[in-house]
């Protein structure tokens, strides 16, 4: 199978209790400890950080938008730079979405035919059209570790009908991915759609499944769903998976959520929150988000963490930041990027310990009741 | 005198055929090497640089704003984060200025007695009143290296009569200034006023001098004046200051500008043009202004300087940069930023280079001509 030999995935350990696991994730770019939290380097660069900041943080893998990439600057002039990598000063591993997401959610006038489809740039306007040939095209250029099938990601409002054709046109295009898909220095995922209908969701996964990706993704649980809604997806189908396979939940999530879906099983996770939130001064912390403008923080002379151990919680104290903030410096979506993803980091780092050393579920019970990690100062 | 231990400075390098020198300056936070250039950071930060990015690009001491930090966060909460150094995370000397020149040029309904300025904050129209003791008291509170006395700067477009009572004002509270500074760990430099006006530079520096100040500034010489104006004015006071005590051209300036006053005999310069260039997408070159965004660089995969070795040079092309400008990313901001300021710092190197070679007329002649810096690769 083209592509197999860019990926290597060994379980290192497996819960008992659930069906958490770690394992190791070897890609051409270098091994990766799952499970992994991804940030986000949508237009390649994860905003407001610069590689040797992002690596600080404990990232090992980021992830970018083929959509936005293949936009600006175009997948031509990364490809002529000497791939991603080179272009963005990023020598880990990356993985690279399909475009398929952003077409429906991000561009206008989307026209669905059974060779691809045909949008707007959010841009210019300009009428683009995207086909499993071209997204494995675009994704062959930019060069990731790990790309991902072209895929139709149907809208929570869709009807059932709407949503079991688009399951089989994503299992044709899947199909279409895997032919198309021309580097064996790549790892390519297929992807399972199917709403929140459970028949759906088993259906695609069969139809995945059947066509031997090196690794899975359950797409579309990021999309408007409840949490509840979104643990029943990912439980219905991750079964269906090989277990010894990486799968990959795409855009969750919150740190509750991670924690759940590790529980049942997911290896990959990617997410704006942590970056997004930092450039809108909310901080993660044990004890929940603080919102860095508040005026009680004026005079707070300590750290955002006092543990944390990142170059921000190293260096500046709250009071500092609240500063930054309020005058919108810069330097504040600086810092609080840095602290955001290195709580992330730090978050992944004790849920692999935690599994390891055979006290997920007590991790997890402590986390149940909402946004306090305090239970983190205890793994 | 109160402050005088604050700071040694010991000549090095004297220029045969200018009045160029080399010195380094001994402060209570680290010993600084000069001629230098002090990057701005007006309130508190270096706009888009964290201070280690900050030391990587080889400066040794900045500047910050006495009055912007004055209203924000107030000087109250600096003094009780421990001072400037601990509450911006730079542990180098730190020069502030007296706070005059922004109520002058930002602060609207100023109102001059001869006690001090009474005028609205830019922020929120608050009534605040500045006198030298006010100006003193908050920079003993900040807790720089070097603090500046409270002047009057005259517009560009006074007449003889208000800038001859502004050197008369300034005069007086220099005394004041003096007399109110209480911290022996905190070098206080006099400043030289005068406008346009050889003769009332003459007298200022008279005045000024007799007050024995461990340094000395010449004000007023960055606003609005012609780069011919800027140095008439340098070369009348200059030969003045006594020829042990460091000098600073405060605002300045331009490389042309800094390497012409270097020949004047300045020792220390600050400007916000590396850094305000930088977030608009100029950058500094041996070959003059890069416009960054501009679309010839859309498929140059090389760095912004081949040998420059910051670590955006290091790291990036100038396609990456363009891309990055033009998708307005942070992250065009924090490495063109990190660019510009090695370029200053690499410029005041060579200069310090050239002069204690005894070469410092072949460069500065190499230098005229216009903005191409080539004579930068042959020193």
């Amino acid at each position: 199978m083209l592509g197999a030999t860019a990926l290597e995935f060994t379980l290192t350990h497996e819960d008992a209790g659930s069906s958490a696991r770690c394992g190791v994730l070897n890609l051409p770019h270098g091994a990766v400890e799952t499970p992994v939290f991804m940030p986000v380097g949508t237009q390649g660069t994860v905003k407001a950080a610069t590689p040797r900041d992002l690596a600080d943080t404990g990232a090992t893998m980021i992830l970018a938008n083929t959509y936005h990439l293949a936009l600006r600057p175009g997948a031509d002039i990364i490809e002529d730079a000497g791939g991603l990598h080179r272009f963005m000063g990023w020598s880990g591993p990356i993985l690279t979405d399909s475009g398929g997401f952003q077409v429906f959610s991000l561009a206008s006038l989307n026209k669905i035919t059974a060779d691809g489809v045909s949008f707007r740039s959010h841009i210019d306007g300009e009428m683009i059209h995207l086909s499993p040939e071209r997204s494995i095209e675009i994704q062959n250029a930019l060069g990731a570790d790990v790309i991902m099938a072209f895929d139709e990601c149907a809208p929570h409002t869709a009807s059932r009908k709407a949503v079991e054709d688009s399951v089989e046109r994503t299992a044709r295009w899947a199909e279409r991915s895997l032919a198309a898909h021309g580097r064996d220095d790549q790892a390519l995922f297929g992807i399972v759609q199917g709403g929140l209908h459970d028949d759906l969701r088993r259906r695609a996964a069969s139809q995945i499944t059947a066509l031997d990706f090196p690794g899975y993704a359950v797409g579309g649980v990021s999309v408007g769903e409840t949490p509840e809604e979104m643990r029943r997806v990912v439980a219905t189908v991750n079964p269906l998976l090989p277990r010894d396979r990486p799968r990959y939940v795409m855009g969750v999530g919150r740190p509750s959520d991670i924690v759940d879906m590790v529980g049942a099983g997911v290896d990959l996770f990617d997410c704006v929150l942590p970056t997004r939130h930092a450039r809108n001064a909310s901080l993660f912390t044990r004890d929940g988000l603080l919102s860095m403008r508040n005026k009680a923080y004026a005079r707070d002379f300590v750290p955002v963490e006092a543990d944390c151990g990142c170059y921000t919680c190293r260096n500046f104290t709250r009071a500092y930041l609240r500063h930054l903030y309020t005058r919108e410096e810069m330097l504040a979506g600086i810092l609080g990027t840095l602290h955001n993803l290195t709580f992330f980091q730090r978050l992944l780092e004790v849920l692999r310990r935690a599994i390891r050393k055979g006290r997920f579920q007590e991790f997890r019970e402590g986390f149940v009741g909402g946004d306090s990690f305090e239970i983190l100062s205890r793994f």
